[in-house]
């Protein structure tokens, strides 16, 4: 049966008509025009179908950037297959816990670079029935015989966009100790992708760098809005500063997530002003880098993977408002809620929850992760605090994870963070809970302040106690030279370890104890 | 059960709070904020159910423009109603014709106005069993108290948007000898309004005028972009020029459609320049209004009602092109097509064809008609000429209507007409087919020309032949002062009794002949 809902597929096969003197892809070498994509694009579908892959199974990509995975993803929304991009920078032990989780039918490698971590993951991972295809292999398993084996023929009844099936899988951080795949279905995908052709102002001029890693949404974010405005993507195997800007100055490229560190090494490389670099627009504010690129708008806001990346979109915040900051896209429902569910005033904070098409599948092969975060009536728990304005609009505050029980009520560590962080005398901060008899936990901060400056512990107590509720100010603070930070951020177990910390509510459910017993240390 | 299709009274719910310090409505002394739009929108939803209305019921609007009509398409969305709105400025027959076939449980109308009309429209449609709520009256049936008494209570489980209902019933031109009511659905609306957030540059900034008749799609098509960016719309009952431009001036509206004849009035009533109109944005060009407002984008491109406007959207031709060139907007799939359904080649003239979630509802009550125009697998048949250029954006040629069978040739008028009004001689110009026994019927022309500029017959058929196919150049050329014309277009039944016109392609079906049947006459 005919569906109504647009796809992905459905929008290539219209583009080689619209656009067939337009470049879609520029890879290296490669130059695609819509008309040989689409040709591409059913080669990969009808050589993944003739391998089995069918509606709902799982496709994995382990590669850096590239114009094949355009097309795999392309021939996933015809097939209806889920299309997972599996973080490459991680170890053997990693990858193999996502190929143990996923369980691809197929994967498709970069077998030049990674096949040592892959032949570690393997054994990690033994006894998978994938099938592997070798994306640089010359060889009968490699990509580009399996395209020219199969027929380019296409299709007039592709799978149905559903939001009940996940078009794409993208592993997050590793809360709760082990990453999850957030579940993206097409109709979510597509209507974000549709509200960010209009914050970047997407035509089919638009010449976009897809250098970003692909296993994060906002790549997605980059692609898909041009794909979609019938402009050109031109891939960049990664980060490297001499390609970008190589590419940026002879394809003339308008836009694209560029990191600042990266931006940074561009300027100096380019400080002689060899590449004219005035047609790319970008948001960044970097000395050298500002001055030789144009002004232009990046993805900004708030939101998670999970509900494909700022459905609470920085641009409908207005002009002047901070990075986190934005109003949800017309697609979502949104929400700062207290733990009852019911929302918060102006101005306090919450949790965020997100309803629509963007939300709902919640993470692969989690069911009780899921059940907990996703309500009955449709609601996606991001575990996100936020803060609604006298404005209307939605600002981020911290993750909800680090938070602090104390006499009944939840004290979230980002919220008063964020008040010791505006003192004067202040450079950073961490709140922990300590273990107490009466109160469960004892709101307790570190702080490091600056060196010429200083505060007492009253006068701290007596900011915080100034500007929210009494009961989330600190009863006890500790002065630290500086924070343990991990990987990601403040390093919160390493300062349980040292200012005494424990009791946090959850602890006891993991032990097993009854749910919502009181917490006695 | 959640669906998690975006509705436009979900999105009503979340502006209440994303814009609270924002105006939604301006309507003469009213001023409503989308909080206080959302209570009169559950207020007329609860009296509408209180009065039997459910999902799919059909509700019709007869007044010109008002807040109200935005209201009650709002709770329409809530409901899953039908919301029609009928072109007031047609006499008591045609009303009762459309009364009689919307068959409306309830009926809104204005009093005030159109009581005399609405009384001899009911004597022509007795029987119905609608319930009629004045607009303007104070009584107990009048709109204002039904509001007053009913419950302002919102709802977090409204109708889930569909692509098989229709949410709005637009009348569109009496082809095959009446009106016919083309349903849109709320996706289709959605996706469409959407992309013109984009085309329009909407934001919550933006303050649409609306005063251009309701009953035509392109208003909705100023009006939902704008609510969907959380901007003002800000209503006039009418097109009354004076009205207008104190609104404009008074309200700073930035956009809105003006028709050339109000735009050149308005600059006249302007001319002392005491109104500052440069805070709005129109496309139109004309003296006087050109200079006093600003260049902003309008409606354009290629489409009809029955596909929610201009899905071949004007703004992805690309600048410089002429106002009914465009290319597909990215939720629906487009084809221009021979007779057997085969797309033609570049520059070829076809019927345009439209699939995706703005097509498939077809008319309101005509099945017959819908059988003919929307094929099994989703395509609808527009009945528009179109052609697809080697750039791949597609043009409006003309109707499909007026078209002469000759030789088991299709030969369509408007690519005639269009080839022979590029000849420097000639002003005008209309296709007819004449009977003829070999031949079923000729291309004929009728064609004026300039006073002072002599051509032949011999030197048009040469112009033709060199520039389309053989078969389609007129035999028989007469010359003319000028052609008939009826209140839209060429009235080609005045050309046809004048130059011995007849023996179209469907003609002998109507009489009740075999389908296919040779034409002799």
């Amino acid at each position: 049966m005919y569906s109504a809902f647009p796809s992905f597929y459905r929008l290539l096969n219209q583009h080689r008509f619209s656009y067939p003197l337009q470049e879609a892809v520029v890879c290296g070498d490669t130059r695609l025009s819509f008309g040989e994509l689409y040709d591409r694009v059913n080669r990969v579908a009808n050589a993944m179908a003739a391998l089995g892959v069918t509606e709902s199974s799982r496709i994995l990509w382990l590669g850096q950037n590239s114009h094949a995975l355009l097309e795999i993803f392309l021939a996933c929304s015809r097939l209806g297959a889920s299309f997972c991009l599996v973080n490459w920078r991680q170890s053997a032990a990693e990858i193999a816990f996502v190929l143990r989780d996923f369980d691809p039918a197929l994967v498709f490698w970069q077998e030049m670079e990674f096949a040592p971590t892959v032949s570690d993951a393997k054994i990690q991972a033994p006894g998978l029935a994938s099938h592997w295809i070798s994306l640089d292999g010359q060889g009968s398993d490699g990509y580009r015989q399996l395209l020219a084996d199969a027929s380019p023929e296409g299709t007039d009844t592709p799978a149905a966009p559903d939001t009940g099936r996940a078009l794409l899988v993208l592993y997050t951080g590793a809360f709760g100790g082990q990453p999850n795949g957030a579940q993206i279905s097409e109709p979510g995908l597509f209507l974000q992708s549709l509200v960010h052709v209009n914050v970047f102002e997407a035509t089919s001029d638009t010449k976009t760098l897809v250098s970003a890693p692909t296993f994060h949404i906002t790549s997605w974010l980059d692609m898909l809005p041009t794909f979609i405005a019938g402009g050109t993507l031109c891939f960049a195997r990664s980060t490297d500063a001499g390609e970008i800007l190589d590419l940026i100055g002879s394809e003339r490229l308008t836009n694209g997530t560029v990191q600042p560190p990266t931006a940074k090494k561009i300027a100096e490389l380019n400080a002689d002003g060899s590449h004219d670099l005035s047609c790319f627009r970008s948001p960044l504010t970097i000395p050298g880098w500002t001055e030789m690129t144009s002004r232009g708008p990046g993805i900004s806001g708030t939101g998670q993977t999970e509900v494909v990346g700022p459905v609470i979109v920085g641009a409908f915040a207005g002009e002047g408002s901070t990075p986190f900051c934005g109003r949800p896209a017309p697609m979502v429902e949104a929400k700062v809620v207290d733990d009852t569910g019911a929302m918060v005033g102006a101005g306090e904070v919450g949790e965020l929850v997100i309803r629509g098409p963007v939300a709902g599948l919640g993470y692969w092969n989690r069911p009780e992760l899921n059940a907990e975060r996703l309500s009955a009536d449709g609601w996606w728990h991001t575990r996100d605090l936020a803060r609604r304005d006298r404005d209307g609009t939605i600002s981020f505050v911290g993750p909800k994870s680090q938070m602090v029980k104390s006499g009944g009520e939840n004290v979230y560590a980002a919220e008063v963070e964020n008040v010791l962080k505006t003192h004067p005398a202040v450079t950073n901060a961490a709140i922990i809970g300590t273990p107490d008899a009466d109160w469960g936990q004892l709101v307790t901060a570190v702080v490091v302040t600056k060196p010429d400056l200083n505060v007492t512990v009253e006068e701290l107590q007596e900011f915080v106690r100034s500007r929210i509720a009494r009961y989330k100010t600190p009863r006890i603070i500790h002065f630290a030279p500086e924070l343990p930070l991990n990987a990601f951020a403040i390093d919160y177990k390493a300062l349980d370890r040292e200012f005494g910390g424990g009791g946090y509510p959850g602890e006891e459910q993991k032990n097993g104890s009854n749910i919502g017993a009181t917490v006695r240390k």
